[in-house]
Order: C-alpha cells, then sequence, then structure tokens
C-alpha cells in the first residue's frame, strides 16, 4: 500500500529533466510509478535525476521517509494511465504533442483520474479540446528541481471542473509542494510570466554589452534574490514604502514606470482604481502585520538563509564567512584585554530564533555548540590561529560532560565563561559556564564567578593532535606557555562542583 | 582608531530607510558617521534602524563585532563631509536636490575623499555635474535593508576615475558587502532594470485581475525566488539546459520570447552574434564545472535555504515543515517493528556539509545533535507524541556525557543506536552509539551490537516534567510500560564502559 493516502500510484507519459523530477517527487514519498517515454536513454537520465534527488532528500529531512516506490517503464501513454490516480505529462512543448499523449492516456484512464500536464506555459483549454472527459484535465506547472521546489502551479482550462483543480492540489500537497492555484488561465501562466520579463531585460543588457551573464546573476544572487527565496516583490516593497505604506511607496516609485529603467515600456497606467487594487491586496497580505514586525520577519529570514548559504560556501554565504574571518582577525588586536575578567568571558551572544524547535525549547545540543565556541575562541586566544592549524597543530575534544539547568529562548542574550582546569603538554581540561544576562560586572567571585542566571555548564577534555602522524604530540611552547599564564590567573578559581560529575551522581553540593 | 583600516569616519547625507542603513552598516563595523539631514525626525528614525540593525547583527554572526562606532548629526552638507574618507549620499530621488547636496559635500571635502550616491536609478554622468572635483563621484546602490544584504552596485559616470570606483568597492568590501563594479552607465542600472522588468508584468498581473498580489509574491517566494538567493537566471538555465548547456537551452526556450509570455515585447532578436555571447560569457561563469556538478552544488544550497527558512517558520520554510510532520506521523503507523533490531536504530542519515566547520571538522555539538534527535525519536517510539505533550508531560535533559572517537565527513552515512540503562517512575538513563556506515545487520553481539565505524558515544539523563507545577513528575503509565517493555528486551545487553564515566577518567577497558 503507498504510504501517500488515496494515491496508489502515478502515470509519467515523459522521463526528461521535469518528468524525472517527478519521478524522484513521487519515488522518494513511496508511491510507485509508470513511466513511458520513447527515448531509448530515458531509464539512464532517470536514475541519473534520482540519483540527485536520493541525496538531496537524504540531507533535506531528518523525517523518516517511507521505502522507495517502484519506477517500471512501459511501452505506451496508455499503459502508463492504467491503474493510476494521477496522469502527468512532461514531453516537450509542443501542443500537438502534448494533446496526442493527454488523449491517450484520457482513453486508458477512468473520468475519476485527474491528468495532469507540466507545460510551462500552454493554456489548459488547449491541451483538453478533443480529450475524452476533459473535465480532468489540469495544467500542474513545477519548478526545477521537481524534487526539491515546493511551488507547483494548478490551472484549469475552460471545461475543468474546481473539483480536478483540488484533487491534484491534494495529490501535490501529499508530496511536500505548495500548489498555488489559480483562477485565471492566461500564457507563461503567473510565474513564467514573472520569469519571462526579467529573462527578456537581461537579454537586453548582454545585446547591449551593459554587462556579462555572470554580472546580472551576481545583481540578483548578492541582492534582491536574497529576499525573493521568501518574500515577493510587492510585500518587499511594502516594507519599503516604510510607515507609509504602500500607497506611499507607489506614489514613490509609481514614477519610474515611466523612467527608461527597462527596454519594456509597454506598462500599464496607474489609475485610482488599479492603486486601490493593489493597496487593498497588500492590506490583506499583511494580514495585520506593521511594518516594523515585517522588518523583524525579513531580517530573520534573510539572516536565516545567509547562514544557511554560509554553511555551503555559496555566494552571500561565501562574502559573510570572508567577513567574520575578518572580524576575528581585527579582534585578534589586544585580545590581552582580555586576561583582566576572570574566569575568560569566550562567548557573548543572542540566541537566535532558529536554536528553537517547535516545542518551543532550544535543542541540548545548542549548548554543546555555545561552549564548544567558548573553546575555540580560547584556543584562538592561546594562540591556535590559522597558521598554527597549518602548521599541522590542532586540539580535538575526546570527552564531553554537560549539565543543564534552564531553558534558553530566542533573543536571550546569553554569554560563555571559561576557566582551565588542568593542562599538560598533551592535555588540555576546560570547565564552562553558560549563562543569560547581559555583560554584566566582572564577576570573579572566586566560585563560579560570574553574572546571569545559570544555564548549564559543560567540561572538555583536549587532546592536541600533530596532523601528520595523527598521533597525540605536545603542543608548541608558546602555546604552552599561555597555558600557563591562564592557570596561574586562575588557581584563585575553586574547582567548580559540576567538574569531574558523571551522569547520574548524587549531588553532593 | 577605526577598526576598519583606513576609515576615518563616514558622512551620511540623508537619514531615512536607506541613509539610516548605512549608517548601521558603518557604526556596527565600528565607524563613526555624520548624519545630515534636515527632517526633524530622522534621528528617531535612524534609532529606530539601527535598533533593528543591532538584533540582525548579532544574530547573523557570532563573530567578534567591534566597538560601535558613534552617530553624530550635524547641521549642513558641508558639516557632514568634513573630516571623513567617504560621503554617502542617500537623498529623494531628484537630480536637482542631489546635485545640490553633493556639490555642497564636494566643497567640504577633499579631492582624495570618495562621494557615492546611493540612487537607484539617476546616471552619474548627470550626478557629477558642476561639482568640484567630479572624477570621484560614484554611484554606490545598496539594497534594503543595508545591513545584511551584501550587493551595492558601483558605478562611475563620464568624468570618474577607475581609481575612485576601485576605493569605493574597497570601503563597501571592508563593512561586508559584495560591490558589482560596473563598466557602463545606464538608467536603473543592472539589479534595478531586472526588477523594474518584473514588477511591470506583475503590475500587468493585478491590472488584469489574473492574480493578486498575494499570490504574484507567492509564485515567486515557493520557487524561482529560493533558486535567485544564490544563483541567478543565466546559470539557472545552463543547468535547465542539461548536458546539452546554454546552447540547448535557448534553442529549446528562445522561440518563447515570441510568444505572449509577457505584456512586454520589446524582445532583442536572437542573433548569432546575441547566441555566442551568451555561450561564451556562460561558459565562462561555468568555470569547468560540469551540469552534474552544477546540479549538486544548486541542490546544497536550495537545502541549506530550505533549512533555514524552516528554522524561522517562513515561506518554503513553512511546506517543509507541514512536510516533516505529515512524513512523521505516517511512520508511527507500525513503528512497533523497530524492536526487532537490538539496540533501538533511531537514526539514519547522511551528513550535510552544513555540518563541517572550515576546518573540514564537525562541530562537536553535532554528536550531541545526533543523539540528541536519537532521544526525540526514542521517546516518539514510547507514546511521547504531539498529544501527550500537549497535555502537559514532558522530559527534559539534565546531563549528558560524550566520547569523541572519530571525525565524520560531509556526505558520510551515519546512524544512532539507543539502549535503556535505566528508569523509574520520573528518571530515563539511556546511552546511544553514533556510528559511520550503510544500515547494515541487525548487529546484537550482546556489547555495543552494532555495526559500523564507531564516531563516538553519549549518555543522557531524562527527567519528567509536569509543565502545569514545573516539578519532576511521574510519566504516564502507558509511557512507564513500554519503557518496561524496552528494557526487558534490552535486559541482554550489557553495561557499555564509557557509562558512567566522568570526563578525564583513566580508561579501564
Amino acid at each position: 500500500m503507498s504510504p501517500v493516502p488515496g494515491l496508489r500510484g502515478v502515470g509519467l507519459l515523459g522521463g526528461g529533466v521535469i518528468g524525472g523530477g517527478w519521478a524522484a517527487r513521487f519515488v522518494l514519498n513511496g508511491v510507485d510509478v509508470q513511466v513511458f517515454d520513447p527515448d531509448p536513454d530515458a531509464p539512464r537520465k532517470l536514475d541519473e535525476v534520482l540519483a540527485n534527488a536520493r541525496r538531496a532528500c537524504r540531507r533535506l529531512t531528518m523525517a523518516p521517509l517511507p521505502p522507495e516506490g517502484a519506477v517500471r517503464f512501459v511501452g505506451s501513454a496508455g499503459e502508463a494511465a492504467d491503474g493510476v490516480d494521477l496522469v502527468q505529462e512532461s514531453a516537450p512543448e509542443r501542443l500537438d504533442l502534448k494533446q496526442a499523449l493527454l488523449s491517450a492516456a484520457a482513453e486508458a484512464a477512468p473520468a475519476s483520474v485527474v491528468i495532469a500536464s507540466s507545460t510551462s506555459g500552454l493554456l489548459p483549454s488547449a491541451l483538453q479540446s478533443g480529450m475524452s472527459h476533459p473535465e480532468r484535465l489540469v495544467v500542474g506547472h513545477p519548478f526545477n528541481p521537481v524534487y526539491l521546489l515546493p511551488l507547483v502551479e494548478v490551472v484549469g482550462g475552460a471545461q475543468t471542473t474546481p473539483a480536478a483543480r483540488e484533487r491534484a492540489a491534494d495529490v501535490y500537497r501529499s508530496v511536500g509542494m505548495r500548489p498555488l492555484v489559480l483562477s485565471t488561465e492566461i500564457d507563461g501562466f503567473v510565474a513564467d510570466r514573472l520569469l519571462e520579463a526579467l529573462w527578456r531585460e537581461a537579454l537586453w543588457l548582454v545585446e547591449g554589452s551593459v554587462a556579462t551573464v555572470e554580472e546580472i546573476d551576481d545583481a540578483i544572487r548578492f541582492g534582491a534574490g536574497l529576499r525573493w527565496s521568501f518574500m515577493g516583490t510587492f510585500l518587499t516593497y511594502r516594507i519599503a514604502g516604510g510607515e507609509a505604506g504602500m500607497r506611499h511607496f507607489m506614489a514613490q516609485f509609481g514614477p519610474a514606470l515611466q523612467w527608461p529603467w527597462s527596454r519594456l515600456v509597454d506598462v500599464p497606467e496607474l489609475t485610482d482604481e488599479l492603486l486601490d487594487r493593489i493597496v487593498t491586496q497588500s492590506e490583506a497580505q499583511a494580514a495585520g502585520r506593521t511594518v516594523r514586525e515585517l522588518e523583524a520577519q525579513r531580517d530573520d529570514a534573510l539572516i536565516a538563509v545567509l547562514q544557511g548559504l554560509r554553511s555551503v560556501g555559496v555566494g552571500a554565504g561565501e562574502v559573510l564567512d570572508d567577513y567574520e574571518r575578518t572580524l576575528f582577525e581585527r579582534a585578534g588586536v589586544g585580545q590581552q584585554e582580555l586576561l583582566d575578567g576572570w574566569p575568560l568571558r569566550v562567548v557573548d551572544r543572542i540566541v537566535p530564533t532558529e536554536w528553537v524547535d517547535y516545542n518551543g525549547h532550544t535543542n541540548d545540543s545548542r549548548y554543546l555548540e555555545l561552549s564548544s565556541n567558548g573553546v575555540d575562541a580560547f584556543m584562538r586566544f592561546v594562540g591556535i590561529d590559522a597558521a598554527y592549524l597549518a602548521s599541522g597543530g590542532s586540539y580535538f575534544t575526546v570527552e564531553s560532560h554537560l549539565t543543564f539547568v534552564e531553558q534558553c529562548r530566542a533573543g536571550d542574550a546569553v554569554h560563555v565563561d571559561l576557566t582551565l582546569l588542568d593542562h599538560d603538554e598533551k592535555r588540555m581540561h576546560v570547565f564552562t559556564w553558560i549563562r543569560r544576562g547581559l555583560r554584566g560586572g566582572d564577576g570573579g567571585d572566586g566560585g563560579d564567578g560570574g553574572d546571569g542566571v545559570l544555564l548549564g555548564t559543560a567540561e572538555h577534555l583536549l587532546l592536541h593532535v600533530d596532523a601528520g602522524t595523527g598521533k597525540a604530540a605536545a603542543a608548541a611552547p608558546a602555546v604552552l606557555d599561555a597555558l600557563e599564564r591562564v592557570r596561574a590567573a586562575h588557581a584563585s578559581i575553586s574547582r567548580p562542583p559540576a567538574a569531574g560529575r558523571h551522569v547520574g551522581q548524587p549531588r553532593s553540593r
């Protein structure tokens, strides 16, 4: 039985980039597919898309994916449509070819089976003409890669019933997509019309040698493209209008429609009626959120996107990565000042929203991340910099123990204080306190020595390793000297009660 | 001294949304700014932008930001330009107003000081006319919010020297931005021309009642907008062309330029020369990466963006979140099957690229995250589902101990096995093994009972808490029954040597 309720199987007409993407989307959700594609290379191509998709989905989610559905190649459109609950056609953009395939599938499939076309812009009314039971024909227009991008435009033709559109939308939703059900059919639908306009302007820029294709791409991906990943143009412009909102923005930038800011000069007139419509729809879209709230949501989403891209070192994420290295380098100057306060304040930050899971809790691992970042800062402090790492020496954590005392919430200011418990030539034994509260006094009460509310503690044993041999080895003399100085400064700090505990040990303090 | 080398201070003409954004960008990098804005509300508005920016930057990066620069309001453009290394004008889009401000600043600033305008589309040649030392006038066009988005278009006019453009680009780079230095001036520059084309088409769609502003925004943010956050249109289309590349894509979708896919119908002719130029530039942009490599990079970036957006519950991230909940629900059926293999296999996944830091190591905290995810899975297994949590009962981790044995790399298949060491009405004591290797045999050798290479272990003590009282309380009988069954099944597993260790304890096995 299919793990997707009510979906026994899907018939696919065409197994190229888009058809293969559909195959992957369904198969990875445990749904069997029957594929018709006359290209003798189709099985190989589909296998390649499926391999990409399998890799991507295992990275995308930790949620348990069901056992994969089966892929079966068949000899005709009719066979592909036999015994399935949805037919999805993804043939080349030729009306006659698509009509023939859709009609053949319609002959084989009962009237209850929805038949969908992936066309980028042909009208559903044209696709359904001459088909048996044309009322179940919809356009279901996806975006590449189909196995990752959620959008699918659902468009009906003149003869399509609303029920067919809803049925298609339900199927797409069940495999993790976001259907956009349109009420009006139009060439190119909504998304491709927007993309086509931008594309036409981009071609003019290349044609006029104003910019190269790479410069044009950069003009998007380092700027507006980052916003577009979560917020379209209208909401973006509403925010740009500031406290005065959408009408103010239109007054400010409406005149640009008459300026030569595009080679595409056939523009709509901003009548009062059109302005009213935009303002009213923009109000509905904002759903009561003030500009300040929208700004905060925009900023949080931008940060999440930038941090995500940094993790893969791509585009704006690479810019952020370079910037952070610069900040660390600049901060390196005068770090000795830190030694004035004891124990060492090694981390000072605000808990980001993405650390909080859907239950409202910070995942335990974030405490270790905070403490681990603190240990990294401490290592830079004692001279383990990029040059030292390049020379082959490094400390690795071999063991950690954590206690969890209080939860933290997004927006909390937290800091980490560190003390060096012990060290020798190869080992470093440190203890950290994770606390809520803004950086306050210098602490130093001789016990746990800090201000703020204790959230948790961590204890780490690190081993110095020579990367060449992969074995434990003595750290460089300069590092050992720095550790000596820290130990001397920390001599007055008494051993924290949580140090040396094992899990479940009765509390003795 | 300014923490940014060679940048003593910046003069800002205009302190609205854009000018305030510039103020934030500089001040948070430790650079002092002098602001001229005749609006009596300007200080309040700038304070608000600065508050947003401060919050955003503390979330954006853990790198140490320098002490903030100072903001000083002054009474004229000349005063703002006095003693600074850059003047940045962000006044309303009126040529005469901007010219007057820029000229006043140019009188006050030595010829070596670069004067930049944030104009969205006015030509630098027009802005610099009549100014003293016009060769240092550049356009530096940023994007909202200026304190987060890296893009800034740098454009010179007829009299501008290349050195002035480079100097401006260096300053922008030093505060974490990504300058795009254009060789040609054109109304609207590159980015706003692309945005304007899309915007004009969007207005046609609203004008024709084809879609609402929200539907238009959704057509971007659930689809192409996700790609645009790291990859522009040309590289996207190169991939869409498949193995045959850019020329194939142009042959496939070139005809669409003649189709009514946009109201903007003044399109460039695809001459052989234009085609050759696009193909050649596209080759240069791909820089030797094959379509398969580009696809993998695209997918990794998309995953990072989707996971980032999920963490803030926005747009496509919300779609992913809903989808994962569905997957967990669907997988809940028949979970009892898991009991057939001992110890419990609670996590099975591929290490994502974003777990690996710039040194090539997986951050320690990811081991705890893996184990913690395993404990979550185990809790669902014994009946702690959404309904149980909603009723007010939950387990919280109070203590964890980890050992780190081997590093893992991006792409490694890892799994987590779990055993229940001990439990009573309120407490649960579990132990996990984190291993590399694909899911293999059922393990169960009576010791650590698993296949694969051991990467680390974790031991957790959890306490059952009543959310109403905030105190430890007994778990529900059904949960305790499930724990009993697991204990009985785990009775044959001997206590792991790493259990009960404290940090630094000599190894006895």
